[in-house]
Formats: C-alpha cells, structure tokens, sequence
C-alpha cells in the first residue's frame, strides 16, 4: 500500500474570487468543475496523511453487525438527538428540538421533528380513530383511516414552525445557545394525505360558512379556528410523513397540514372539523398566540410564519479549526411561497454576497443555501438573511425590535412578545475559532 | 354532540369523465377544487357513521405518552418493516427489502431502506475513518470526516436499486409475492455530500485515468470499477442521508453515491478511490452483475437501471374493499434522468390514460404517479408503464422476455438472467377484491 502525504500549495493558481467582504467567494466558480478548487483547499480542509501505510481498521476484519428489519443508526449518532424541555413528563407542556446544527440537507427525519405537546401523546389506535366534518355543511361526514386512505392524496414538501420558535431572540441580550435552543421549533418534511377542499366539497359547504374549528384527540382537544379560504386553498389532511404514517407526536394517525401557518393551527390527532360563521376565539388563539406590541396592543390572529433563515454551519458551539476554506450553510423558509435569494454577510451585514440555493425550491418548506468562505483567522460576524418570492424579507434585528419589541419590555401589560420573530441571527467568530451568538 | 349519518347519493350531479377502459377517471377533473367529487365518492370510501353520538376516546381522558429525545413510531405501525433473507446473519448476503406497499409519497424513511450487504455492517469510527484518492493522480489526498465536512456540499434527491431488484418476475409463472418482495430492493432519499468531482480535481488528474476503482471498509473490501466520466458528472460522497449522517446499512460514515447507476456500485463504508487506466474485473462486476442473455452471451458492464415503475396501492396482498373509487399510486424513476409520463391501464394493458405526477419531477429519484379509479366490482389488471425525459420506456413483458430471456430459460449456460428486469408489472383483481400478481 502506498504512502500518502498531502503536499501543501499545489495546484491554485487561480484563486476564487472574493464576492464581499472578510473572505465571502464567488459560489459561481466553486459550482464550475473543479476550477481553483486546490488553491481555495490549500491549508483548510484536507487533512494531510499519517506517513504510515494504510492499513485494515478492526471493523474491516471481522463479520459485522446482522441486518434487522428497522435499522438503527450508528452508535456514534447517538449525540443527535432532540432536547426536551419536561423530560419527565409532569403535566404541562413538553417541547423537543431539532438539532439543526448536526443536519444537513433539507429533510428533517421523523424522529428528530421537533414536537410541542400539551397533555401527553395520545396513543391512538388507527382503526378506532374517526375524523367528522359537521357545522355549517349540507351533508356531515365521518371518516375511518382505511377511507381517507381511498381518497386522491397529494404528496408536498411543507415546514411546519411553532409561532414561538426564535423566541429566545426577544431577549435583550443575546442568549448564548445553539441554533437547535435558538430555532429548534421549526422542521421540515414530506407530507402526503389528502387535499381538505376534496372533503368539504363532498360535505357540501353551507354559503354562511367562513371558519373551520379544528379539534383534536388529545386530552386538551386542542382547537383553534382556520378561516375556510384557507382549508379551501393548501390544507391536507396529512396521512403520512417522510414516507411512513406520521409519527405519534405529529398527530398519528392524522393531523390539518396548513403549509406555512403557525405550528400550533396544524391540529394533530385531527378529529373534528366544525364549520361556523366566526372564530371560535380559542385559548391558543386568544392567549397564546397573540403577539403583544411595545404599545401595549396584541394582535388578534397571527396566522402566518414569515420568511426566515439561519446558519447552521458554522454556528454556536461549534469550533472552527484554524484558517482556510468553509462552507457557510443553513436553511430558508417563508410561510408566504418560494424563497427568492438568501445573502449571506461575514462582516456584521456591512457587505453582502448571495448564496447558491439548494433547487428544486419548494414553497413553504426549506431551502438549503451554501456559501463559500475563507476565513483569515480573524473576527467574523456571520449572518444570513432571505428573502421570498413576494418581495417579503427578514428583518434586521433594530427594525424588528422597533416594531415588535423585547422581553421584559412593554409598559403596562401582563406579559412580554413572545412570538413570531422571524429577524436574522448572526454568529460571531473569536480569533480561537469559538463560535458566539451575538447582536449585529 | 351531534348524530351523523352519511347519506348515500347526495351530490354527484357531474360524474367523473372515463379516460380509459374499465373505470380509470379524468385526473383533471379531480385536481379541479371539488368538482364531481361527491359523485365520484358515492357509495365508495365515505363510511357513514354509526348513529350514536360522538364521544372521547379513551386516548382523549388521560395524560398521553411522554415526548422523548428521539421519537418512536406508532406500535400499531410495527408491521411496516423490512423483510429480510438472512435474519441471523448466516456468513452470506443479508438482504432488506423496503415495504413500498405500506408508504406512499417519495421518501423511504433511513431506517427502511433497503439493504444488501455481504459480510455484516461494519460498525466504523467515523473518526478513526479515512477516505484515501490514489492512483493517476497529481496528488494523493487523504480525508477524515471532519475534512470533508468543510468541503462544499449539495443535496440531491436519488434512487438506489440494486441491480437484482424486480429479479422474481423472471420466473416463468408470476410468483405470488407482494410489491416488497418483488421490488423492495429500491429506496429514494435525499442525499447530501461533496461532489466527487471536487475531490477529484483537488487531487490532480492524471490525462491517463479512464477508470476509479472504488473499495469499501466492509471485510470484503467490496469494490467496483466506476467509469472516471461518471465520477466527474454526478458522484458525490454522501455524508447524509435524509437530513442526518447516513445509516450503518448505507455506508456509514460515507458512501459512493452514482445516480441512476447499479446499486452495487454505489460503494458503502468507501475508503478507497483508485484511478486508474482500465477497470479492475472485480467479482461484482465480472461474475454477479453480468446479465446473460438468451444467446448465452453475457453483458461484460451493466451500470443503468432502467426506466421503471409499479404500482404499490392496490397492489397484492390488499384486498379491495368493494366497488367504488380507489387512487392508484405508485412510483416511477428512471437512471437516465427525469421521468416524462406514467400511463396506467387498468384493463391489462388494452387501454390507458396518463396519471397525474406529483412535482416537482427530480431526475434520477422517485416520482410519484396517481390515477383515480371507479372500480366496478368485476374483473380487472392494474399496469403503470413509465417514459422518461430521454425517450426510454419500461417494455412489456413479452418484449423483456424476448430480449432478455425468463429464469431457467438459458440453454449451455451456467447460471440464469437474473438482473436488470424492468418491465410493467400487473396487479390482477378478483370480483371479490383479491389482488394476485399476474402476468398480462
């Protein structure tokens, strides 16, 4: 077998070129084959070989692990996982995040979606289960699993986002935590079931009706109203995720898909729909979910998650190892459509260059955006922000703030803002290569 | 709560427009919002409710299952698992076959993709693994994970099918086995990694390099001998599948990813890439991956895996649950690229209209086909037939058989065809629902 050994600073005799400033490249010719490729390596990622012979590991010597019907991931992934917020199950609410910052791609895998669950999971047998559409229809109807399951399905790409997801991004002081505390409330998957205006259609839908209060089978009969225009557009009744029957905590063995509204509105355990002429004015729509404004004002629906990004890689907690070529990286997304164009900022967003957007884009779900990068060692603020097909954009953190206000910030009112932050993240880079979460 | 009843034949005063013979209906009218629908539900998957009022399950008055850090599926969703041929690791191949007929949509979820693998799993330290390129190069490169991991990285959604899939329908009489045991040996995932090209120009080509040999870290250092052109088209290094590093089953923490090529090639566990002036004649690609024709003679390389497609709902082992309307679904995908047209038939073959493919079409990846379908109750023979962008089709049987010869069918020569099949399958129904696998 042969001895290996990198030699440093060959090839690159043509360098990348520089789009902004603090070492952001031009993503145009890295996506060209090959072109300067070397010469923006040099120094950075590869490592250079031990000067021994390559030889067999252990587990290239022995019969290895036997195949079994669910496969199990690496025992070296066990790291990836979701945080929780009430491990123990006590009777409130429990959260799980996804690790964003261990992912890579589009897909969340169903095990790692994050889940927001009130009163516990319920375990719901799918031959029990039963979903009616009653209220203001001609004709109400019951549906089993095994129906739906006859109907013509769609299958679509969607994230689904909790209104409080970036939360922690209303504090006044950035909160030193990874991007899965800081935005772990937000996933992304393929969702197959079947288009809720096929079966309001076959309800047969009374002209006095404009809402849809959906109930679900939890112990809570979590509810909240959807205004009809809405369930008539993109609503799914969603049957299956990533492939397979959606997980427990997504709503097993059915939930309301609303692609691109607030998490909490896509009801999971799905098991009424009641059309009426008015909003039920639910606990979470009436209490939770309601920003509350620096004046003192709330709003009375939020409906929609706006266009959003952040980095993934790098970002907090991670360590850069020394010097040299990186690629920037994270996901996008708008409750509105398409994401247009993500830019991406090494200096703090006093320069800007535009990243290369992972295609096809899917509306209402994530993009994945790149961007080359050479980092000189020395201090870094990393930032990105998207815009949508719309023309709506993230906000800077100061303009949002001046609409939107902080936590512990609202004279007079019970309560602070809480929801719906959707501004950029920045992380700043220490010449020790440590990654902050900082204010820029 | 209220009593609700479905009543039968209300609505329905426009009728679904008949596209083909025996019951396949105008997918247009369908994607319209609501249009006929109640007429072309009637009787069919509505099932009416019990008269009795409605009342909480049990799941719905107490606490439910406490959210953990890496979600489990439903237990009544047990039986959608793998099936597998060697199950306690005998010293020989161990094949896992994916459940098509119990998912639906794209995506194979990780932990249901199918697997062959010869000597067990290698269970590898991803930081002890190295990726070496040797061989014509200017440079030889060696790679950790953490390396590649600063590398630019893509997504892209990909097939991959074991050269043997489909391999039953060979047999002379059509073996009475569900879609899993006849075509499991096929997934789609979103793959994520760094371009082989990439590494490749990095290293320095030699202008005498024609050929990569590619070796795993597996005990048989399975290796393949890969055209250099297809290593600078579309290869990557897949580090993730589906979101998350990639399963052990699938060449954790690294594996050679070759669109539309055989399986086999697509080297997990890779540490090895040699370039070099002619292939290596290894075991696969001499002895196993050799299709023989009727003739005697024998492919010296067979890579693409053709155009395809089957239906996966209704397929065997379901049983129909009475007249009325069903969705017939499947997948298609094709090696060369993007699939253009599925058409189904559900009169074996004598006529067929064109099902409806859910977008956005991926190249090289699964593609979703959906055909609505009044069945009447009596006899029929379900076929889907996939085009693709470059103009290939799946064949009939006939044609297949006449090129390519059927199991014991070779004559003076050891072995028989058994790879590389690729033509319509045919669900055959019974007045009583019974769906049998058939030959048409």
């Amino acid at each position: 077998m042969s001895i290996f050994k990198r030699r440093k600073g060959g090839g690159g005799s043509l360098m990348q070129q520089p789009v902004a400033g603090n070492g952001l490249l031009d993503r145009r010719l890295l996506l060209q084959r090959g072109v300067a490729f070397a010469g923006a390596m040099t120094g950075a990622a590869v490592t250079a070989a031990a000067a021994e012979p390559l030889q067999d590991d252990p587990w290239s010597r022995a019969q290895g692990i036997t195949t079994v019907a669910i496969e199990p991931r690496s025992r070296f992934e066990d790291n990836v996982k979701r945080t929780l917020s009430n491990p123990n199950g006590a009777p409130r609410t429990q959260h799980a995040r996804t690790p964003h910052h261990m992912l890579n791609g589009t897909i969340t895998p169903n095990h790692l979606h994050f889940t927001i669950i009130h009163n516990g999971t319920p375990d719901i047998d799918p031959d029990k289960h039963r979903l009616v559409i009653h209220g203001l229809v001609k004709r109400p109807l019951v549906f089993t699993v095994d129906a739906l399951s006859r109907y013509p399905m769609e299958s679509r790409m969607a994230f689904v986002e909790c209104g409080g997801n970036s939360a922690p991004l209303f504090s006044k002081e950035p909160i030193q935590a990874n991007v899965q505390a800081l935005h772990g409330l937000v996933s992304n998957a393929e969702w197959t079931g079947v288009k809720l205006s096929t079966l309001l259609e076959e309800a047969g839908i009374d002209p006095k009706a404009k809402w849809v209060i959906a109930e679900g089978a939890d112990t809570a009969a979590l509810n909240r109203s959807v205004p009809l225009a809405k369930c008539l557009d993109d609503a799914m009744i969603a049957l299956y995720q990533n492939g397979e029957r959606i997980m427990p905590g997504n709503g097993y063995p059915m939930r309301l898909l609303l692609p691109g509204y607030e998490g909490n509105m896509c009801v999971k355990w799905l098991r009424r729909l009641k059309l009426t002429d008015q909003p039920a004015m639910t606990y979470y729509e009436s209490r939770n979910y309601s920003p509350i404004l620096p004046g003192g004002k709330a709003y009375k629906f939020y409906f929609l998650q706006e266009v959003k990004s952040f980095i993934t890689h790098p970002s907090f907690g991670q360590t850069m190892k020394g010097p040299g070529f990186y690629e920037i990286s994270g996901v996008a997304f708008s409750g509105t459509g398409r994401i247009a164009k993500v830019m991406v900022s090494a200096d703090g967003g006093k320069s800007w260059g535009e990243a290369a957007l992972q295609g096809p884009v899917h509306s209402k779900a994530f993009t994945r955006f790149r961007m080359p990068w050479r980092w000189d060692g020395g201090p870094a603020v990393l930032q990105s922000r998207a815009w949508d097909e719309s023309g709506n954009f993230q906000p800077t953190r100061s303009e949002f703030v001046a609409a939107r206000g902080e936590t512990r910030n609202v004279p007079n009112v019970v309560g602070f803002p809480n929801q719906h932050y959707n501004s950029i993240t920045s992380w700043g880079i220490a010449a020790n290569g440590e990654v902050k979460h900082v204010y820029a």
